[in-house]
This record gives structure tokens, sequence and C-alpha cells, in this order.
């Protein structure tokens, strides 16, 4: 984009945006000229680390506070063009642990997000980002949009019910909202301390620490992965377009099998090796089976296609933690 | 049902239980042999009415409770073999107005009796009433459980969250769950006092006032209406067959439309007029045009259909609030 991109002098506001996907869009919403703002509660172990930001800490505000706060957000909403809405609990398990928790995140936070735009600032454009999670086991793959909806956890229910919140209030008070249903995002910035929130996070976390990756079932499940940058580029794409607006989406790429991920990372990483394992009972109730998304809504309509290939996003991202593994330990 | 009736002796749990359904049921249970305890909030204008429980005061426990106060319903659940739970905010414009105390009610509050269940009676029968308004606008007519789901307000938003939640908690802790989406309920011991929950309560009150009904739109748009009979009779016959279990249903009758309702009750009442008017902008955002509901399911699974005549239902409804007006203010 030129210095006449949509973005340049823009003030923008990124909840979750010292978290994996949020600090990542952040970073380059700088580099494209815009005022940013980041909300983020840094609570520990929910994806937000300072360091995300690191040499962007003077190019952009960061506002410590929680979402679930709504007196915060009443303000900061205030004189922003933009508002990328990618905080939330996206642990599966965690959200069948303590479901309230999941509930006050992914949804009370959420209409009192959207309660403070339609009293505030009810021009701002918002990106939504919710999950694959809530179409539950496909029925027929790939999954695009108009897959039924049956979640199988706390947290598919709690972001779908997120969703129908937004396209609600843009069809009664015409605010310009956009969902983004994400499925595997990987990349620089994620978190890898623990499998709670993604396992390949996990699995570059072990690869690099030479621990035996292990795969639930029998590892032909196929998973679909978008490496961060394409991510970015998705929410940029929808931020600006009119037509989006109203709109959900799914993102995707091409799938793969757990197994070939596995090879493909041990390829990668130079060494290390893998394990078939029966699913623990906890995991087994919410597995979903192979997973894969139907990407071609948003292909079509706003040109948005994922350009990283697997292989080397998965090498930038070894690479990163190569060098950074000390702050996200 | 005779003396061996399934709810003989049995301890029941009804939330909302001086609501309008809640006391036609708990009324019912208590003459059947039931030891029912009600928990009721009793706030004022949500639908609970002391005098709903009139000549029954001794036959079963108030248990004056918020069902947003999750310590009380730990509790309550315990030692209880049923629990219907029909607590709920109904009026679908205050979810608008106020969408923040319909989550609480409606979202938070069943997951904190679910929770309760789930660790403290999770052998518990649970019926949750939902509603017709998760439908949105019909695509098609009548409208079966697998029609698309498209609330159009908070409310619908939100009662389908719960409806999910108690069907996830089936599944994934084997809880017996069934919900049951009721459509237009109305006879006695329905609030009457103004439109904010049911239109025809409102009716009701305003042709015994001898006040000019008004129809918004044409009057021709359908709607479909149990008598609370019919619906006690459906609670009843779900709670105690295992088929149920784990499912959803509608409940419906034959459609009517508003200006034929209105008509009927001119005619049953013998006297009064009625008007159309456009639909103010608050209502028509949240309309549905015509909706009835295919009740086949429940029929053929479980032997249930409506059996009051509407014209029957109606005059016992009058003349219940002839003589009972001053308690329905």
């Amino acid at each position: 984009m030129t210095i006449n991109n949509p973005y340049f002098d823009q003030n923008v506001l990124v909840t979750g945006g010292a978290g994996f996907i949020g600090s990542n869009l952040s970073r380059r919403l700088v580099d494209l000229g815009a005022n940013v703002t980041i909300v983020d509660s840094l609570i520990p172990d929910y994806g937000g680390n300072i360091f995300n930001l690191q040499g962007y800490e003077k190019k952009l505000s960061l506002n410590i506070a929680d979402i679930r706060d709504p007196y915060s957000m009443n303000y900061l909403v205030q004189g922003k063009k933009f508002l990328f809405n990618l905080a939330g609990q996206i642990s599966h398990t965690d959200s069948m642990k303590n479901p309230y928790v999941d509930l006050e995140i992914n949804v009370t936070s959420q209409l009192s997000i959207l309660e403070a735009c339609r009293i505030y600032n009810p021009d701002i454009r918002i990106i939504f980002a919710s999950t694959r999670q809530i179409y539950g086991i496909p029925q027929y793959l790939p999954v695009n949009e108009q897959h039924p909806i049956r979640p199988v956890d706390v947290n598919g229910i709690n972001k779908y019910t997120a969703e129908q919140y937004f396209l609600l209030y843009n069809r009664i008070y015409n605010i310009a909202v956009t969902v983004l249903r994400l499925t595997n995002v990987f990349g620089p910035r994620m978190r890898i301390k623990d499998a709670r929130q993604t396992f390949i996070g996990w699995w570059i976390r072990q690869i690099i620490d030479g621990q035996k990756l292990k795969i639930f079932g029998d590892g032909l499940q196929l998973r679909d992965f978008n490496y961060i940058d394409d991510v970015v580029e998705a929410l940029l794409t929808v931020g600006t377009n009119y037509k989006a607006f109203g709109n959900t989406y799914n993102l995707g790429s091409n799938p793969i099998s757990l197994k070939d991920l596995a090879e493909l990372m041990i390829k990668i990483n130079g060494f290390g090796n893998y394990e078939l394992e029966p699913f623990p009972p906890e995991r087994k109730v919410i597995d979903i089976g192979s997973f894969f998304a139907d990407y071609s809504k948003i292909k079509s309509e706003l040109f948005w296609e994922p350009k990283t290939d697997l292989k080397i996003g998965l090498e930038e991202t070894i690479l990163y933690y190569r060098k950074y593994l000390e702050y996200y330990l």
C-alpha cells in the first residue's frame, strides 16, 4: 500500500492488540501510518505479551484495560475510525473448565463494546474475529459459511453468540460490521507456552526444545492453517471494503493432515520426532475430526487468498522462536 | 393421570414458578401430588405474580430468589428429580433497550443453573422453555425445528445461546435435558398489564377495558397460539419421556391472522373494535411477518398435540380476567 492507503493517519483501536494476531496487525497498521491504540489486559496466559510490541512501543498507544470493563471501552471507542476487535478467550478446554470467564469475555464484553460503539461512535467500522469452532463437527468439507452452526464446546457457543450480536447491531443500528471466521493461525508472536490455546504453538515449542510431538488419534485428520501475514492482510482488506459490511467470511487454506504437518515441521527444524496417541477423554468430547474451510466467498468478493506457502510460514515461525524463545516461555 | 403418575411425591423445582406458565404448571404439579418448590424473583413487571398461586400457597414452597444468584441455585437444585426451567426475560423490546439484563437472565443465569446441576445434581431432568423468537423471519411455513436460526433481536440470540448450553451439557455431561420452543401462549395468569411481553395479554386487557385493539400492519400476518393447559401438558409429557432427552421440540397450533383473532376476541367479549395502524419503527425492525410452527415432531414422537379450541381458550381467559382483573393491573 502507498501513503494513500486507507489506514494512513487514521485512528484505529485494536482489542487484544498485544496478543498474537493483534500485535502483528498493530505493527502493520503502524507501518501503514495509522494511529494505533491497543487495548489489552495482559492477563497472564491469555496471549497478550508486551514483547510482541518490541520496537513499536513509542509508535503506538498501549492502553492496559480489560474489555470486561465497559467504562474504559466507552471512552476508548470514541474518535476511532476502525475497531479491530480481536480480544477473546480462545481456549476450548478452558471454556469447559470455566464457562463463566469465557462468557464474560466472549459474550458480555462484546455486547458492551457494541453498546459503546452504538452510543458513542456509531460510524466506527468494526471487524470482529470469530472462529471455525462455531461450526462443530463438519457435515461436509470444505466448510462454507452456510454450514450448520453446531458448536461442540462453550467457547464455540459463545463466539457464535457474539457474531450474532455484531450482525444484529449492523442490521438494526446500521453499524458497519464484518465477521471473519478464522481457522488455525500460526506465526511469530503466537503463544507457545502450552497447548491450551493452539496445538501448533505448542508443537513449535516442543520441536525447538527437542521434544517428541504428540498427535491425538491416527494423525490423518485434516486441518487448514493460515500464516499470520495472510490473516493480517485479510483483516486490512475487509476493514476498508464496503462490500464486507454486514458480511461473514471464512478464512482458510489448503488442508494438510496432522501427520504430514508434523513431518514437515520436523524436516524444517532439522531434527525431531512424533508419536500417535489416543485422545484424552476431555479432548475427545470436543474434537471435531477433519476440518478445512471453504474461503471462496472472501476470495471471489474481496480478492483475498492465502499467499504464504505453509513451509515458508513454518520456517519463519521456527526462526522467530529460535531467536526470541526466552520471551515466550 | 392416576396416583401412579410419574410426578406423584416427586421433588420438582420450577423457576419462574410465580409467572404465567410456571404458576399454571406448579398448580397442576401440586394437583398431581408433586412436592413443588418455586423459584421466583417476583421482580415487578417480569410476570411473577403472587396471586397466581392463590389457593396453593400452603401446598407448595415458594422460594423468593433471583436465578442470577448462583448460590441459591446451587442449593435449590439439590434433591430435586425435575427442573422445569421457565424463568426468563421475555420482552423483545426490553432486550433491545437493555441487552445486558436480557443476557444476565437468559444466558448467564442459565449457565449457572446448568453448572449447579452438573456439580450438585447431575441426575436431574431439565425441561428448558425456549421460544419461536430464535427462528427470526420464517424462510418457509410452517417452521420446523430444522429451520435456520436467525434471531432478529437480542432476546432471540440469547435464548438460542441458552438452548445450546442445555444441549451441550446433555451431550458432554449426559444431563437429561429437553428444549421446548414455545410459540404464543395465552390463558389465565398471564401478564396483561401492557404489551411488553405479549400482545395477546395486552389485547385481553384492552378488550375487557373497552379499548380499541391496535393491529400493526395489515392484520393478515398469521400467528399460532397455544392455550396454557396444552403447554402445561407438553411440559409434563416431555419431562417423563426418555425419548425427549437431548431433544428439541416446537409447540404450535393452527394459525390464525391477527385480524381474525381480533374479530374472534371481540365476538367472545360481546363488544369492542379494532384498527390497523402502521408499525412503530422500533417494532418494525424486529417484526417477523407471519409465523406458525410445525409441531409434527412432538406429535409423532411424544403424542402431544394442542387440544383446546382457540375460542374456548379465549373464553376461559376473558372470564378469568373479568373475575380477577384487579390482581393483574
